[in-house]
């Protein structure tokens, strides 16, 4: 009848590692070294949990004994707050940063500011007089490149010349901005969500959210920004602000010294980096809540909506744009939208979803080739050629020259009477250089806007091509923004369209109610946001978010169905191709173990099938919990590879008592050797080390032993009295919700006990 | 060594009753009745998640065979979408109804429209041609009581007969209301959120979300709004959307059949329910997400929004307050706050806790003295009463005679040139009844400010008296609406007065930099908004959905700050004096079971102290696996009330097998007396009923018997082979997280196995 147990080595690749030690009696003084991790290791959440818990109530017992105890505990009690406040003020302090220099490097690879140097295009030209919108972009302070060496601003000359400054600062950037990476912290590139996703999972990874990261990430962020790479630096944001988290984290004990205590924090701390990244406080915390986090509890949420608010604050003050804005593209409409607009949004929709999963089957094809093949041993040359493609195609292209966030805010906004875009030159008044458009009617396209439509046509396949390529190289590369510019030049271009249509064709039923001549009924610049939702959605897979962080950026709710549509029609036409996000996918390649809370877990197998050993296997190996010598415990040990160990009562009864862990028990014996030699028992004996002959008990009291035999080793204090077991016929699907909610490490597999 | 394993009835109160029968192999035909759950009781969200997985299994499975059963998958597929836009569409147009025909219910107590009897006061005077905000309330078409049976609107008479319909027609509402509950629906009364939270985190209340209760608690919901009691809509407008919810998932088997799922749906309609009261639909997921749900799945949370979304607009396109807004009191203020005014805003926060603690300790006392003593056996003349007082003391105080809503709005709205309102009666201008002030600088208050203070002093002790004492009769009672008006009041009292005192004190340093003579620097409006926000905190202990539904109601990032500083205060202050909020302390008034997630549970007992039986106690009743006959099983049935029993190896070694239910248990005994009687079995042999002789076993093969016995009884399907164990030494609070996050009925304590 009797059956060994087995340890289920987690369906989440988890390895099982380390047990539950929240028993250790506080009778004896616990073994210093237990209860820490490796690096490259899962954290057990109900352990961290129980030692939070019991770390409280000690302060609580203390709390009545002084004063100064008293203010220790309201400082532990604060130490939350002042945490995710220092986290809030850091990250909206590092965004600021880091918008204004991406800034000004962007424009360097333009031209240059004579009066001051650190002025970029805009600021520089602040001061001039020349205030018309159209003229807006040349002022004489401002010089570009060829203007300041060859002394002409026109001319083929001066256009290669610029051409060529272009291309000279790309490269320049792209080559420090991956050296920077390669040599001090090679941690620093990509997005970092699949790695926070994993961390904030309870996987440990040291120094990815260190101080060195945080530096290298915030410069090699600007550098490749300014490169004109097609990349974002949205999603690194995230990244950022989790480091600051996690530094700030260290100043408080209670976050410091538990793993899980400190994971609320980083979950605070991502919602500030998108509440920083999109201007989106709620949608951070949706972000935080929907996207990266594992555990999040209720006080973290509250904590979370603090910390993105405080950021958000921060950046605000700091205005790096100037418009008091706290993103690039804010924008507000004025028309509603009609319901015979759906069609096209959920068109939109499908493309963005398409889109999606195109790009993360090309992409991850594209990373596995880079691993595997030899090409992915020189990440620099890689850098540098792609960044070389980019800048010379991206020039003679003025949709791709710009700085991609511009490019979408030019995109988003709606034609007003001061937009000086080519996208706005219709056909009505084309009299002068200046395209002035009064809001309201829709117009005929004039040339400019047909010019315009193959520019972005072209400037789509690009951006198409290139993300898939960029994203991935060893620079800190975000997603969110060459998605939204793809979305947004698709829905734009479609936009338009409709718009012409409904010019031209206005009798036609779909739009004679509601679309007269000379009124404003079509709204490219919607269309435009639409499409940049529904391909954002594509590639993460966002919902809720994704959704709120666009209303946040429209501030209207009147949009939100078309946004829905969208968002929920990619993500629909994404799933029907691949379930996984971008990101899912990513962790996947990296192999990191990331036990998905959303994923539906359909196995039908019972646990007796999964478990190790199976009954081909050798059989585990128990310790017996009174009936060993040292010798015996370590032959054990070293024969077997296994982390941990249950305990059972006998060899004939092989009932479970507990587990013990390897780590546990080594370290457990190195300490007896030392204590033993310190009171020197070696010594009073002729023989060896007589600490092998002598018993191993875990019971509670030492076993009956012959008079002569050495001082036995106790070593309840590192067993388990309280191992997670379930039987032999659990379904996997229960094992997993276990292993999910709970966050276990390992759980014994026991029959009739 | 051997020990009986016992049962934690759970910590929740949570009546053991029901184990996880997830493993009926489904090698025989499962025995009907199975699986099903009496009113008042626990639901196992395990098991339900697992008859879910399987039937989408099935259905997958069957997917493919034809066209019929593609379409039903879709089907499947799409229900859940389609409940909660139903729900959306339902709670929408019912919160619509509810607004309108509460407003003109409201103004029948003053008076009557002529021309259109169903025309409330606005809409009556809409026509008029007096179109002068100040002339705006009397236009000809709208006759006061007084004016259509005495023929004259002013002087005592007239005032007299109006006070005294007012009260009459106070009185008739409150008494039809209250009747209507009593004898149609007993559950329709109160706000119904604490029932709600319970129902969600697993307990059934059968017909609490029926048709009857729909039906009645939307009727008499307006009548009491009407009834000018001190309570809101806004509570009972959750209730009636879960009610929604619940009639719609009848639709859907998918939901109908599993009380898990359907909480999903129950989920989303209270979301919905937020987003109608308050035009919040952010808010409004987030106060499912925060306050009331219990399992909350992402896909939950996208459903949510959807359903809260749909509900929005419904209501928004029936517009009930012909401003084109969701709610009434929508506001904008334009002037920014100051960093001084913080302090101001803090002692709002301070106000709000107090009042919230005062509050909950004072109306739980007052219901529990109410449950005790013989006063609760007359609850129609307890109605009478308190009505009867209100429109008495409400009469002549203008304040506490309108509409709770509409109070708050003239509360909240910053006096523009357009109001007419007493409150806005600023020194500069008394020239003739106009009051026009143009909004911008801040003026001395005129004598009508100071009389509106006084009434507003008066309106505010009143609110408090009457809410304690209206907040728990047995009519539907919301509670936000009373908070909001009593927090609005104080606001705008302490409003005004920092006001003055900034423009009597304009040197003080405190003003001196930001607040000059004819400047607008202090806005009251907004403090009574933050004293709103403050005061529901105080009650309800909400953060982050109260904030976002605040700052919905608002649509401006800038006031979030006052706002939080405020609501986290008011909670603090709130949790000093008693942790939980108002909700809670009725569940725990009505002895729901309710395990709340988000109490911190502090333990340091292992699960062998709590369990049951107690070493004192008489040994648990267990079922061996192969030897008990059943009339030994019926035996033990009788004399023992646990609703399940562990069934064992052998009484010698008593290892775990697994649970079996007496529920079950009896079912199946049942079951096999019906079929035995069909197959006449009796009627071969002599003795009467052989079915109490035979044997039965849980045990996959018959035991071997004596040729004679009768043929014995396989239990083995109502068998549940993989009951939830942890050993004795577990700590509790291990035991709670489990019972907590996986939604337990009972957990088996094993030592040793």
């Amino acid at each position: 009848l009797v059956r060994a147990e087995g340890i289920i080595s987690s369906v989440s690749d988890v390895t099982v590692l380390f047990s539950t030690t929240h028993l250790l009696d506080f009778l004896e003084e616990p073994i210093p070294g237990v209860g820490t991790y490796d690096d490259f290791h899962t954290i057990d959440w109900v352990r961290e949990k129980c030692k939070d818990r019991e770390r409280h109530r000690k302060i609580n017992a203390k709390k009545k004994e002084s004063a100064w105890e008293f203010t220790k505990s309201l400082y532990d009690a604060w130490s939350g707050w002042l945490v995710v406040t220092l986290t809030g003020l850091a990250s909206g302090a590092l965004a600021g940063l880091i918008d204004i220099s991406a800034d000004w490097l962007n424009d360097i690879k333009e031209g240059v500011c004579l009066n001051a140097m650190w002025f970029n295009h805009e600021q520089c030209c602040w001061g001039s007089n020349e205030t018309t919108f159209a003229e807006r972009d040349k002022c004489p302070q401002w010089k570009s490149w060829a203007g300041l060496i060859l002394g002409q601003e026109e001319g083929p000359g001066s256009y290669i010349m610029n051409y060529f400054m272009y291309i000279y600062w790309a490269l320049s950037f792209a080559l420090l901005a991956v050296l920077l990476v390669k040599v001090f912290a090679p941690y620093a590139c990509g997005s970092g969500i699949p790695e926070i996703k994993t961390i904030l999972s309870g996987f440990i990874i040291r120094g990815y959210l260190g101080k060195w990261t945080l530096l290298i990430k915030t410069v090699t962020l600007v550098l490749a920004v300014a490169s004109g790479l097609s990349l974002g630096k949205e999603g690194p944001l995230v990244h950022v602000a989790c480091c600051c988290g996690n530094i700030f984290s260290y100043l408080f004990p209670k976050y410091s010294k538990n793993e899980a205590k400190k994971r609320e924090v980083l979950s605070a701390a991502s919602a500030a980096g998108v509440s920083v990244a999109f201007g989106a406080p709620i949608g951070g915390v949706l972000f935080s809540l929907e996207e990266v986090s594992y555990y999040f509890p209720l006080k973290t949420l509250w904590r979370s909506f603090f910390a993105a608010l405080v950021a958000a604050f921060v950046l605000r003050s700091i205005n790096p744009f100037g418009n008091s804005r706290l993103v690039l593209f804010y924008v507000e409409y004025h028309t509603p939208w009609y319901l015979f607009e759906l069609i096209p949004f959920i068109l939109l929709g499908v493309f963005g979803g398409l889109w999606g999963a195109f790009f993360i089957k090309a992409n991850i094809a594209w990373c596995r080739r880079r691993k595997s093949t030899r090409f992915g041993k020189y990440p620099v040359l890689e850098v540098i050629f792609v960044a070389a493609i980019t800048a010379v195609v991206a020039f003679p292209n003025p949709y791709t020259r710009q700085n991609t966030s511009e490019l979408i805010k030019e995109l988003f906004t709606d034609c007003g009477p001061l937009e000086s875009s080519q996208l706005c030159q219709y056909r009505s008044q084309m009299n002068g250089s200046k395209a002035f458009v009064d809001a309201s009617p829709n117009k005929p396209a004039g040339p400019g806007v047909y010019t315009a439509m193959w520019q972005l046509c072209l400037a789509l396949v690009f951006k198409i091509i290139m993300t898939i390529f960029t994203f991935g190289l060893k620079v800190p590369a975000g997603l969110f923004i060459p998605s939204m510019a793809i979305g947004a030049i698709a829905g734009r271009i479609v936009g338009i369209a409709v718009e012409q249509l409904a010019y031209y064709h206005h009798d036609w039923l779909v739009f004679r109610e509601w679309c007269e001549v000379g009124t404003d009924c079509i709204t490219p610049g919607l269309y435009a946001m639409v499409g940049a939702a529904a391909c954002l959605g594509g590639v993460t897979r966002m919902t809720v978010s994704l959704v709120v962080i666009v209303f946040e950026l429209t501030g209207g709710l009147e949009y939100i169905v078309p946004l829905m549509a969208a968002v929920m029609t990619s993500k629909w036409v994404g799933d029907a191709f691949g379930r996984e996000g971008i990101y899912e996918s990513h962790i996947r390649l990296n192999g990191y173990p990331f036990l998905d809370a959303k994923s539906e877990f359909t196995h039908t197998t019972l646990a007796r099938e999964v478990m190790r050993p199976q009954r081909s296997d050798p059989p585990l190996a128990v310790l017996t919990q009174d009936n060993l010598t040292v010798e015996e415990l370590q032959g054990i040990i070293n024969e077997t590879s296994y982390n941990g160990f249950p305990v059972i009562v006998s060899k004939e009864s092989q009932r479970l008592v507990g587990f013990a862990l390897r780590r546990d028990i080594t370290i457990a014996i190195g300490e007896e050797k030392l204590r033993r030699q310190v009171v020197g028992e070696n010594a009073q004996r002729k023989q060896g080390d007589i600490l092998l002959t002598s018993r191993v008990y875990f019971t509670q009291h030492a076993p009956t032993l012959p008079a002569d035999s050495p001082r036995p080793l106790k070593l309840r204090s590192i067993l388990d009295m309280s191992p997670f077991t379930v039987t032999d016929h659990t379904p996997m699907e229960i094992v997993v919700d276990i292993f999910r909610k709970l966050g276990l490490r390992q759980c014994l597999v026991t029959h009739n006990g």
